[in-house]
């Protein structure tokens, strides 16, 4: 692969903007726990400004993964991104888990978060929980998507059957979320070395790597320098820091 | 903000004193537990003594949120927390989730509390296991609160609506709490370095901050040493250590 | 408290030989799950042997709670802990959990747990999974015992009620134990420092502690010289290093 | 013991090559988590040739164990395998844990994973989960098996009954398994350590010891660095690598 500006690899900040949506099943039954949603509104109000604030001070467009409804309860949180020049993709809905609902669910979904995200058109999609199913992936193709980021069966972009059209699978992995590192605890530090020492493999292999925040999580005061650090190193190794779409843009037909 | 004495930011050290109350289902059912319940009750007669002894040498007063029951059980580590000039919020009577019980129980349970913790009159509150529910809340108002501590959605004190009134959230974290970093084993250097790094935030940001303690976990004997240096850190930044009433008669209305 | 040969404080060593036995429910259920049981098996096999050198090497004797099953399976093992000189406790028959059997069965457990240790007639007691229980603890008055070491409501040994008669509790915590800090994985290097931190402790306020290792963990080849360097560092620091039996003899009448 | 070339010690590196059947009950009712699926795919088309790349590069034959339909869905994984020089062990059909099903599907695992294995005839065998059963090991007396890795009863090999014969056992424990390490995170360096510390004194007790790998874990691109080292480390001092079934050359009938 040959990336834009003579880059030798190239990385993919995205960041999934649950808000309380995020809470298991979509959030229902949650409304007696304000503790557990205040969390998940600080990802929205206070943890998503503060990773765009990184992102701006390092000339840098991600790819935002946001729930429909999110978008519809937080127009000002969409326009932030939008401005910001980053890229805006599918998230589901509701944030409901594509395998814990039957299919009408599933595409209902889709369309659902379509409409809601409407004015940013989003050509990218990432399931919510990563569970994606082949329901969704076949609905994927039908609407028109060219690009996913929700399974880990490779660390370079490869192709994705989704119905009669393919698109790019952009794969992930628990290693590279912030969610897992930190559930129950967590050493910051740690998980700057895992990102340090796999953006070094990356390079070396002139590869793509996608890294993916929360910003309830990784927008944390203490933790936003992880971010920072991240992607100074891989400025300094001479990546190309680019949204998902980007990247497609760069890679033939898949 | 400004605040006292010229000092750049504030920093509150909370202490959940929860007993063996603080066991699940407010401990009902552990009658045959000692263990349990003698973790529970270290914290209240040695913990304790020992995070006082900390805060006294420090000059610092903080603010102990204790379950009406323990208040009861325990008349001389109420007066102890009182004679050291700490601040005693309401925890609950027998440290129940609100979210766990119904309306009538929540109100009993505020009830409870308040005429246990009648000679400090507590103005501030803290829900057991951090779970606050839209009916304690309103109660709360109703009540006369000023100040709750149970929230997660700023890392700044915010407005919450309660009922017909507002009263000042000082929000928490679990970064910023000890019990999920111990539960199941832990590195103390770890958890003393995230602290660390969230006091630089804080001071760099000259906002305010609450770090949450347990006597049965930060107050064994090899931990009491983390609480120490977090204060030693402090004050060498400059800090105004104040209790949660403190901070809130330092802010506007809300 | 002062201690023999002018020693400032003191260290227990307590080392649970549980066998399969201490598998959920007593291992019951438990016969096709040979890697289970083989595990626990090494325990006793390699891993007591290995404890028991590097006790010999330092000249230290420690207290070995035994459950009189593995006792009965075992009498090679057995053998070997009071050849060298240490002191067995008793640890139930069959390690089965007080809180989880009626009193019948716990009495049963004391008594064919006692039967099956008769040869060294334990006169100290630890509740298998550290549950005691108000039945157990009155039937260990009852039975004659002098010290139990199953409890955390204090740092330093304390006088406990057991029906009629008082006996010494020589308290443990989770943080000085092996079993919760390897449970699905564990930094060797974090459990030293902890180790080595709470010794610190102990010895600058003169008094008892008891760490609490198992032989299928810390008898693993790479973990025992964390035994080993505790060990060094307690006998550096000036500690008499003393069976339980021992400490007790060491105290008032409880 | 003594080992080939005047090694005084001797490492096998051992990988389970589970596909998506590793997922719980042997993958069934997976079919609509293509997410989890994908990262297990991972382990066979990406971190297999990687692990294989290392040992190649290093000159090391070590023991892959493969359920019978992973090598019949993969047969150029196999071939890899193969060509590489290094042995194949039998790991059930589609990974069903002995424990959990009945005598009669435990036979059926085994003899169809011999017959999907039959192009390399298996003399060893690794139950899936290390779930050893009596069953299932009598089974592999009957049936030729001259080694099995499934125990812990030991750190050194040794014999286990197998019906009416004897085979050799080379046991495993769950600090020299990559899975729970890195189950829900897990620091690399810490692996890094453990392992380098189990090394040394297998060295100095002159003996054997098995490392086991999964390649959608180890094989990971940051993390195979970890087996890169170790091997580096174990030839600096003077281990014999070898596959599982050249250890079991060396040793006397059991």
């Amino acid at each position: 692969m040959t990336w834009p500006g003579g880059a030798t690899f190239a990385v993919s900040i995205t960041v999934d903007v649950d808000g309380w949506y995020g809470l298991p099943g979509g959030g229902r039954g949650s409304e007696a726990r304000l503790t557990a949603r205040s969390e998940r509104m600080y990802g929205v109000t206070r943890g998503l400004p503060r990773i765009l604030a990184v992102l701006a001070r390092a000339g840098v467009a991600g790819t935002f993964y946001v729930p429909g409804a999110v978008a519809a309860d937080h127009p000002g949180a969409l326009a932030a991104i939008v401005d910001g020049d980053h890229e805006v993709g599918h998230h589901g809905h509701r944030h409901l888990r594509p395998d814990e609902v039957d299919e009408a669910r599933q595409l209902e979904e889709l369309r659902s978060g379509l409409a809601a995200l409407s004015a940013v058109s989003p050509s990218g999609y990432r399931a919510p929980g990563w569970e994606l199913t082949p329901s969704t992936l076949r609905a994927l193709g039908e609407l028109g998507f060219t690009h996913d980021s929700s399974l880990m069966g490779d660390d370079r972009p490869y192709p994705a059957q989704a119905g009669g059209r393919a698109l790019w699978e952009l794969p992930v992995h628990w290693s590279l979320d912030d969610a897992p590192h930190f559930a129950g605890g967590g050493d910051p530090a740690v998980l700057a070395e895992i990102w340090h020492a796999e953006l070094g493999v990356a390079a070396a292999e002139r590869r793509h790597i996608t890294y993916t925040l929360h910003p309830e999580i990784l927008g944390r005061p203490h933790r936003v320098a992880i971010l920072e650090r991240l992607i100074d190193d891989a400025q300094a190794r001479g990546a190309w820091l680019a949204p998902h779409a980007a990247i497609v843009g760069q890679l033939p037909p898949p």
